[in-house]
């Protein structure tokens, strides 16, 4: 029900992505009359009839501004809480939402709870860079704030696992954010986390990359607070689409500019097909038991689909199970082999 | 001596903009030798006979990459120390420095001392924004980490006075930088910050700003943490690096898009010529008991020239003297007003 569009959305996203995985079933969580209109309209009968496709009404929904906490409060029967219930009691394998993303994070944690040994799931995400069919993940984005060196290694470790599971990435390339700046380079716990990670020594963990090389393709995983990665992710769309808007301004200045842009459209429109943003929708709540997935809320159909297909890769590679196994095997015992007088 | 290029940068930088301000007198400080040469190479011979353009040897030099507390410790008679010296004791009304800028932080605090009511000095830098003529300063873009309330307070305050005072804008409209996916949105620091600055009063204060609205042209100053700051900033430079590798790649496909990229080069490049990035060259150290301008390392001398543009300015204005005056005004007055019996 969630996101700037809705149903009109979601369930169009939701026919694509059956029609290309014979075997997913899907759960629409909502308001029943609103679904079963989008679904005529949409001709979804057959998907429908094989039960591939079902309803399940949920009374309430969360509004985009509403606050987590009364979301978590007053809307016990809204879509998100219900489909989360759904993952809780294994009816669904994993989540997909457009909503509100504190809520959903909020109830997400409330209803699943963080995976043993997780202190704070993260949100993680994909993006492109500068080498061709080389993406990048980074986390976290935006759940925590003020987050400890230790959080920031358990961030680490379950980048690494989406990384070589969904990524197919064999022993995939750690970086920490940071700045140069400072009289001694970061904050403590970067630096912190940076000595933990080192310590670890299971992971490839390749040092510190500063902003400007977010996007250059020299790691698998960028591991930040919160508050720092959220601030990255909001300026780099910022800036795109700032210099989006000067290209347009630059090619309007007059006839020749314009015809000029006639000629250059073509190819810049290349670009949009190569970074591709609908393919980059979905981003990962993860460290919770159960798998979520949320949606750009402006995502339309195909780029929500991509969000639906994020979660059918995770659903089939286990990730929450890998997490909690690359959890327990690495930072368990690594805190036993590092530090060896410690516990005895 | 320092950033990439040396004197053969910083010397036609102070030509170029000693022909533009007739009474102005510069120093260089550095190897008297390798300044002495360029000096002739530039023909500099009627700016000395007027000692309008004088050299002041220094026999080290400060290195890119060396760590601050070591140049603090080591390099005692380095140009950059020898600058700031010359400032402190009044011999010069500013120092301009490409060289390392966490030394020269570290330098600049150490020999010149914050001001009273200032407990950090911040970076500050400016910025285009899609709005023409308006630009945006942001501060701190790495000088400090962790910071406090109170220093984004102070930060917020010596923006207000650069703005006002070096960019003209009467009662500048300030934000704080901050996230809006946490549950609660943001983090301690700037939400009390937030308080801080509405309970002041004094400032134009605006609330939020998120990271994809710092070029909007909405602030006229922009406040965060330097850790905060930094990681925009290189972000920023990233994705326009990105971008413009992109844009290029796509004129590079074949014969034909190479031909629609000589068409529309010449337009494209009124994008560089309006944002002109090297008349954004040179960031403020303040809150300082003296004027301290970076320019990028990098910078050309057109670029230089715009970050001793800078220093002037700040030195016509009094910058320092109206930081002390407005931190001793708003925020040792506001304490008083808004917390009446607090101190009595």
């Amino acid at each position: 029900m969630g996101g700037d569009h809705g149903p009109s959305v979601t369930v169009p996203a939701c026919l694509q992505i059956l029609e290309k995985h014979p075997t997913l079933h899907l759960i629409l969580v909502g308001d029943s009359d609103i679904l079963q209109e989008q679904l005529k309209a949409h001709n979804a009968k057959p998907l429908v009839d094989t039960k591939r496709l079902v309803i399940h009404h949920a009374s309430q929904r969360v509004e985009m501004n509403e606050s987590p906490s009364q979301a978590l409060r007053t809307k016990k029967d809204s879509s998100m809480r219900v489909a989360l219930n759904l993952v809780k009691e294994n009816q669904a394998g994993a989540c997909v939402s457009a909503g509100n993303t504190g809520a959903l994070m909020a109830t997400a944690r409330f209803v699943l709870k963080t995976l043993p040994g997780i202190d704070r799931p993260a949100i993680i995400s994909t993006f492109p860079t500068g080498l061709s069919h080389k993406n990048v993940r980074i986390l976290d984005l935006g759940a925590n704030v003020d987050s400890a060196a230790e959080n920031l290694l358990q961030f680490a470790v379950m980048g690494s696992v989406l990384a070589s599971a969904v990524d197919n990435i064999e022993n995939p390339k750690v970086c920490l954010l940071n700045i140069g700046e400072e009289e001694i380079k970061g904050n403590e716990q970067v630096k912190k986390a940076s000595q933990l990670l080192t310590e670890l020594g299971s992971l490839n963990y390749a040092g510190y990359i500063e902003g400007n090389e977010l996007y250059k393709g020299e790691a698998d995983i960028i591991v930040c607070d919160g508050f720092v990665g959220n601030v990255a992710l909001k300026t780099t769309e910022g800036v795109a689409i700032f210099i989006g808007r000067l290209i347009k301004r630059a090619f309007h200045q007059n006839i020749l500019t314009k015809l000029a842009g006639l000629i250059a459209l073509p190819v810049l429109k290349l670009i949009t097909k190569w970074i591709d943003p609908d393919r980059y929708n979905g981003a990962s709540l993860i460290g919770l038991q159960g798998i979520v997935i949320k949606s750009h809320g402006g995502a339309n159909a195909h780029a929500f689909s991509y969000a639906i297909q994020e979660a059918v890769i995770q659903v089939e590679k286990n990730i929450p199970q890998r997490i909690s196994a690359e959890v327990e095997r690495l930072l368990k015992g690594s805190s036993r082999e590092t530090l060896p007088g410690e516990n005895q």
